[in-house]
């Protein structure tokens, strides 16, 4: 149907992500070229390993041992990095693609949360596009639904389920009753969680990708140290149980919000926590691998964007849209406004949140704890709205005491909890969840 | 922060939206220019009555008594239609500023359902953009979602709470027990519908929003005639309950899809109608005035994009989402695929659809109705899955019969339903609803 040029783009990594990309162009190539307005074709690859089976035929495409001379091919339009890393050989090829005045397209949340703002730089002063898409909560369109389906909005806040390891491990714990370890080892057996799964586990990878919706919805240079970050590892199958008597669920959830600062900028709240979910709330029904966005704005109020945040075929949908983008000449900046005007927002001090906290601790079966445990939070001003106390399903002489406070500010737990360190009763370090407002 | 010519605009209808459009423009100035990459400026506004007050001061503005005047000023870059109606003073603005070259953003779902269409052969013949995101599911970007984030995607089926009025009163009715007239009452009192409610609860407003998701999804010309509608009215307070027990909830849900045809282009199946939803589906969770459209990609799966379906602020949202598009440049065509590719696709049969149905009689109180109905279900092949008889709460001697049907095609339902056609033993027409897969 078009006459056009078609866009020609270079792929460097061809893992289950590069292989579905190639994949998709081919399997939907007629669609893509009417959408796109031209079609698209991989013109040349890159890869660690050349010789891999990977269910494709690569003879089509020219092969680079170097991945970044990907770059400096003359008959390339676009690069598409799927190498990931944050540094390295991704980093390198995205440089020298924007350097070279090459549009490039990611799907790397590590090397978009350290280096996105010194990319994006490098986009602008050659004017060409900086798109990741697929960086952020797989196939679910949540950086374009931020960047442009909320553009009229100041974002008060956004939140959502970011990693689908996480919330598969803490959703079947939901539904088994079986205990963090178990459970990690059923996921890793079913290919959700790596064999490495600290990444995954402990947040990291939903700080990524939260740094980089914070940057986005509140038009900030991205601030990935300043996460505070807790992974799910300590999570028990207790204080699932707990929390499914007091009407939540326990889930991974990335939190951005903007705390006022009288006649300056805001200063920015970025935390990834495991945290109690009313089940009257949209996040609280995601369950399995799927993820999550909620960005609550001024004008548009609560949208929420759900769906596949992994696997090949969600993640090769997210880059070649951004393909199809770039086909039809976006000029959208990578991070809503240009990145010279990016806000830089000092990070808000945690303490300042006001909420509902759940607390549990595990604590040795003698008398006195309950009350060494109470007199630390009335001493740092903790007001408690639920307390309950219950012994140990195994033979241990460990009690678990778990506690809903009143809303409150988190210094004030943080205090209290600073009053018990280093008490002989607490038998493992406390498990603190902030509980999620509906 | 910029130095480029700022966007003009005009505005017609000067309602909720209108003025939550002036509103929003003035509230979030600053960075919507960023985001727009120039400013965004009301120059000129026309609306029936210039003398209402509308909280919002209209001297800066120039005034057109003659709405269709908005597009030949020369100082106005762009028009918004937020008149209503799908013919009339919007239809001629609409043509005027297309035909003008003038980009055209409207929230008008009645005239993109019945004019779409046309309005963009004239846009693509004038090279401008012609944008709607506010026509469907009104501060929801799905149209935006659908056209570029899954642009990647053959979609299989794109389904949704496509009317706020309708979920508010079926939602309410689920969790009070109320009855269908009590609840439409009550929403009438509280402005979640109208006075004359007839749009809303038959489901003509969802239809609108089904057939232009359905365009653009299926990259197909609009045939908003074609769509089969039932609304709510028929929907009892026990069908609800009876619902509930069975582990489903009553939600109006639009549904397009395709029927394949064999060396053909496929037919185009498009409802809406009250539906059964498992308690474990996504829309099931969507209370009160929320929309939600879940669009199923061959790659994304499935996406949900979910939030107000209404209300001046939530609509205001995307309206100027579309502004911000339209000055940077936005060239995405209306429908996914240039309007001269959109493909003309037959209207399925309803009666293929393969399902689970929910069927409720009203039949009088005495011997032999039960076997009647149940022997035109057989004879139909409609096999049963469950049935449950109960007697009405008042005085009356009406009895309901409600059954869910296994999987079987919808045609049988209808023949048995033909074959009870006039029996004496029905009081009341039956209600039919189909079960959603979950």
């Amino acid at each position: 149907m078009t006459t056009a040029q078609p866009l020609r783009i270079a792929i460097a990594g061809l893992g289950t992500v590069g292989a579905g990309v190639i994949r998709l162009l081919e399997a939907n190539a007629s669609l893509i070229a009417a959408r796109a307005g031209r079609p698209i074709t991989v013109v040349a690859v890159s890869a660690r390993d050349r010789g891999k089976d990977r269910g494709i035929d690569l003879a089509p495409y020219a092969w680079e041992d170097d991945m970044a001379a990907l770059a400096g091919r003359g008959e390339v339009d676009v690069v598409v990095e799927l190498v990931g890393g944050s540094d390295g050989k991704a980093l390198e090829l995205a440089r020298a693609a924007l350097e070279a005045g090459k549009p490039l397209v990611t799907a790397n949340k590590a090397m978009i949360a350290h280096h996105g703002i010194e990319l994006a730089e490098i986009a602008a002063s050659h004017d060409v596009p900086l798109k990741f898409e697929a960086a952020v909560a797989g196939g679910i369109p949540v950086v374009k639904g931020l960047r442009e389906g909320a553009a009229a909005n100041a974002i008060e806040r956004v939140y959502g389920i970011l990693n689908g390891t996480c919330n598969y491990i803490l959703s079947t714990m939901e539904d088994t009753g079986a205990d963090f370890a178990a459970t990690l080892g059923e996921a890793q057996a079913k290919g959700y969680a790596e064999a490495d799964p600290t990444f995954d586990i402990e947040g990291v990878d939903a700080a990524h990708k939260l740094a980089i919706l914070a940057a986005i919805a509140f038009g900030s240079r991205i601030d990935f140290a300043a996460v505070r970050c807790t992974g799910i590892s300590r999570v028990r199958a207790a204080d699932i149980a707990q929390a499914a008597t007091l009407g939540y669920v326990v889930r991974l959830v990335g939190i951005a919000d903007l705390d006022p600062v009288e006649g300056a900028e805001p200063r920015l709240l970025q935390r990834v926590r495991p945290c109690l979910v009313p089940l009257t709330h949209p996040l609280a029904a995601v369950d399995g691998p799927t993820n999550a966005v909620v960005a609550e704005g001024d004008y548009s109020g609560r949208l929420l964007f759900q769906g596949a945040g992994a696997g090949d075929k969600p993640t090769a949908s997210a880059v070649v849209a951004d393909l199809i983008d770039v086909a039809r000449g976006d000029t959208a900046p990578p991070f809503s406004v240009p990145v010279d005007q990016l806000r830089t927002l000092a990070p808000a001090d945690l303490g300042q949140r006001t909420g509902k906290t759940y607390l549990r601790f595990s604590v040795a079966d003698r008398p006195g704890v309950l009350a060494e445990i109470t007199a630390a939070m009335r001493d740092a001003n903790v007001s408690i709205e639920s307390l309950i106390q219950q012994g140990n399903d195994d033979d241990s002489d460990e009690v678990l005491i778990a506690m809903v406070t009143h809303d409150g500010q988190e210094k004030c737990v943080t205090e209290a909890l600073e009053l018990l360190a280093g008490s002989e009763s607490l038998t493992a370090p406390p498990l603190v969840m902030p509980i999620i407002s509906d």
